[in-house]
């Protein structure tokens, strides 16, 4: 039976990957999806997440969420995912809404409370969202099932030279959440580098149709030039997330003890990561299955293709 | 007319006499209470605010808040007032539940949203629900009529030789509060310790029955011997707030722009006051008129008392 | 019989009057002056020193020390003291140069160390070579007979709401200083603010001849509209920790612990005073006796004046 | 013709073997040892100084320096290098005593002024020696040839996952010296993880008789298995800053800032190093010749092993 997912995100170009990944995954049931500002503002981030929704058919509520970080001032990465978010692709305008009237921090406290124990929480963007749910209602930590976070960083930063960005755009949000009393995996950028959409992998996204010509393409080939310009291609950072989810196999984890710095000079969103620490706090992703990764993006890819309206 | 209030508070003996101030008050009008993890943890402060206002006779909601601070580690003041938060006074249980179902910061939200621009805030506990509050819902900087802050200090500190109760308890939560765009006014200790309950101002409750004999004199009585037992009795800091909003004549304010430092070694929580900033966002309380205070003190209490059930 | 004392200083027009008041005083021997960046930049308080010493007639040789702070950039307060810091006063070239061509730090030590216990150390600058000279010989703490400081405060400050201008320059070096096994004298703003020179007490400078026409009056004039234009008149602050080696009787202290903030936003600088703490590491000055302190300022400004070359 | 070296040390294991590795190399000569708390207390650096010195027959003066850091309390590394800091090994008291009667700061500054632009500089010791040299006399950037500073990663570091121990050992220290207007090259962990003694190299020490038996063998042992206990063997980090000053060869580098966080709560020491930085301070060290190296340190050793006493 499929596994109950939210996931809170700041579409962002990687982060529509990720949720066609979930969408198209049989192992996942997306039941609902809350936005957040990080990568561009909480407007851009909501009607993304609303477009993308009905571009690939998903039949989920989208709740917006804080357009701010819980104690900064906002910064967004529009240099890495275009003003609007998606680099330069522009989705059709939704035909229905699903907008929820709630809030995203109202809507996750309530959906982890309808089922505890049931569904899992995958979380891809600035940590905001997730640290006034936890604030507002602490027992949230009993009700995920699991919670797998795209951020941070053993090694070296993106946003900084210490710090990654979803960690970096609020770290004290990050250090609600890495606080909290439950058992988080950290998917950081030492896992996703591994995750990079080359040649290669990009050859086996040929046959996708539309979701190929109109979303893959421009959005990777965006990417591909404002992210760093790896050699190797793009880093699809969120996706890794949701494919932990999907199958833990794919990522080798490490237990470790992980605080984020909200004092530092220049480490400000810096997640120090210590492997040795008697008490860990965390599972911190070390090794990607490449092969076996690209395999279930693609089919995942390929289910989505099929069922776009 | 009377102006509506909702008071933000976790008693704590001066936030029992503040609420007193507010409801005895003819100026004023009680709309909501919502409560906050401070003085005594937030199930006590939840607690004693239903009790009180089933001992006053108020007819108003109570809103259960946050538990602990947006990002640090919760610590109380049990020292100052009692285990339980009203010193050793012991009220009977409420007879009708006031507690209402939503959390504080919904209702502090909705209650704003409702009558934009009609209904004062007054937080006279650490800044916990209003920081979350306003990440949650930005336009009540514009719904609050006004703003007055129990806080901080622009001399000495009383939890810190830098920083008061409040602030300290939540200094990124002051931070919050005090960075987002709207005028709060801040009663800090540099006013409130001209507030002292003096043997003549004691001398003036009596005849006050009941609210003078079972919470009046043991509430004074404990508090002027753990906060700080200055010779000329405790301060009653909150109703200093409540105060301000019943008649700003009774209380000078000065522009400042504060600051509150989160990263200091030893002045966290300190409420940071430039008299000379170019652009203030705070008016600071400077001097008190005692006398017209504790007239209009005694007098508030002098109906409170008429009006017990 | 007379206590040897060497002088670390920025001057400085404070610094200047310091100077007149140790050297006019028979209680004081100076045997030393150290200069250091602050006030203004070290080669022009290395200059001002000079030129005073031998204005005063003075026999005292000048050691030059650090001209940036420990740690930090340097910063100075030329707008309090002018460009040349003596505001627009020019003092003639010296005639005979006193500059020791040993560094401020090598100075301090050799002298200390040379007779151990019976030379006081008054500090009225940064802190820069008092620091340096204990990180090069811990020694000096027990080689020291007193240490005067003027600097901090445990009210607000003057560089910032929270710090005072000396330690505000360098924060580090104080930290060391007050880190140290010593215990300190702590002549901060709380006590020099009562040291004004007033309208009376300028009347009481009359008949000092070139002292009074060719610097006191200029100095303070030009520090009277440049530093705080208090209605009271300019606070002569580096004359008060002198005037607390002279007669200990002219100003209360109170032992507390001081602990320099070298970490904060807004308080980096600040000397945090807790009066209540377990173990004091120094003795902070409350209350000046007005009247005394000046009687003894004008006799030993006399004596200055008298003996002028 | 030689290059003249003054080498600020705390030996320390691989100080010992940095120490063999300029005292054998014909490219370098060594006319200076200075010492500092580091890894042990400089009780114990100095003497194990005076010891190699004797032990090696290096005719150099050794200055005793700072035994604690600029601003910090100290730390030391003695898990790591034994009690007295070379692991067990216990060397014969020096014949003759070379400790110079000249403080460390005093030797530095004297030393490199004697002959401006002659003379480099390699730090392998925490930075506090350098830095107080650098306030008292701000010209030796300008006196110093080169600059090699054994300290920092750009990835994770050694005392804690952010920071190497030399630069936590002492972070003001190492900030002023980052800070200098001198260009210095930058040996971390990511370079010095790169030369770890493994079996076939302590094969290559076999032939150098009482060296090898008395020095090379306890303390590699000793090390390998305190410092990590990696599979390769012990890193020795100090001696590839003496290796760089052999041959610049033998180490790729790359420019980059570096800035020394001296906030943060988890990252204090972090040498934190952006190769994008327009304005780069450092050149930082990222690929080592492996081969190159040991064979330089190899034939030294043999050198050493020659012409010991």
């Amino acid at each position: 039976m499929a596994e109950k997912v939210l996931i809170d995100c700041d579409p962002g170009i990687d982060d529509a990957l990720a949720l066609a990944l979930a969408h198209g995954s049989p192992a996942l049931d997306v039941v609902g999806i809350t936005t957040v500002g990080g990568n561009v503002e909480l407007g851009h981030t909501t009607r993304n997440a609303l477009c993308l929704v009905d571009y690939y058919g998903m039949d989920v509520p989208v709740a917006r969420g804080a357009g701010r970080p819980l104690v900064r001032e906002p910064r967004t990465a529009a240099d890495v995912h275009g003003e609007t978010g998606l680099g330069g692709v522009v989705l059709p305008e939704p035909t229905t809404s699903r907008l929820s009237d709630r809030h995203a921090v109202d809507f996750l406290v309530d959906r982890l409370a309808a089922e505890p124990g049931e569904i899992s929480l995958v979380a891809i963007g600035p940590l905001t969202n997730i640290a006034l749910a936890l604030r507002k209602e602490p027992r949230i930590v009993e009700w995920a099932r699991r919670l797998v976070i795209m951020g941070g960083a053993y090694g070296r930063g993106n946003s900084t030279p210490a710090a990654e960005f979803n960690i970096h755009a609020d770290p004290e949000a990050a250090a609600v959440v890495f606080g909290a009393p439950w058992r988080p995996v950290m998917i950081g950028l030492d896992l996703t580098h591994q995750a990079r959409a080359d040649a290669a992998v990009r050859a086996g996204f040929a046959g996708l149709g539309r979701l190929e010509s109109e979303l893959l393409t421009p959005c990777l080939d965006f990417y591909g030039e404002h992210a760093g310009r790896h050699h190797a291609g793009p880093a699809v950072h969120d996706a890794c997330a949701v494919a932990h989810l999907i199958d833990p196999g794919l990522i080798e984890t490490v237990p470790a003890r992980v605080d984020v710095e909200t004092h530092g000079r220049f480490t400000s969103g810096m997640t120090v990561t210590d492997f040795d620490a008697p008490v860990p706090n965390a599972d911190v992703a070390t090794v990607l299955d490449r092969d076996a990764f690209w395999s279930v993006v693609t089919e995942a890819f390929r289910n989505v293709a099929r069922g776009m309206p």
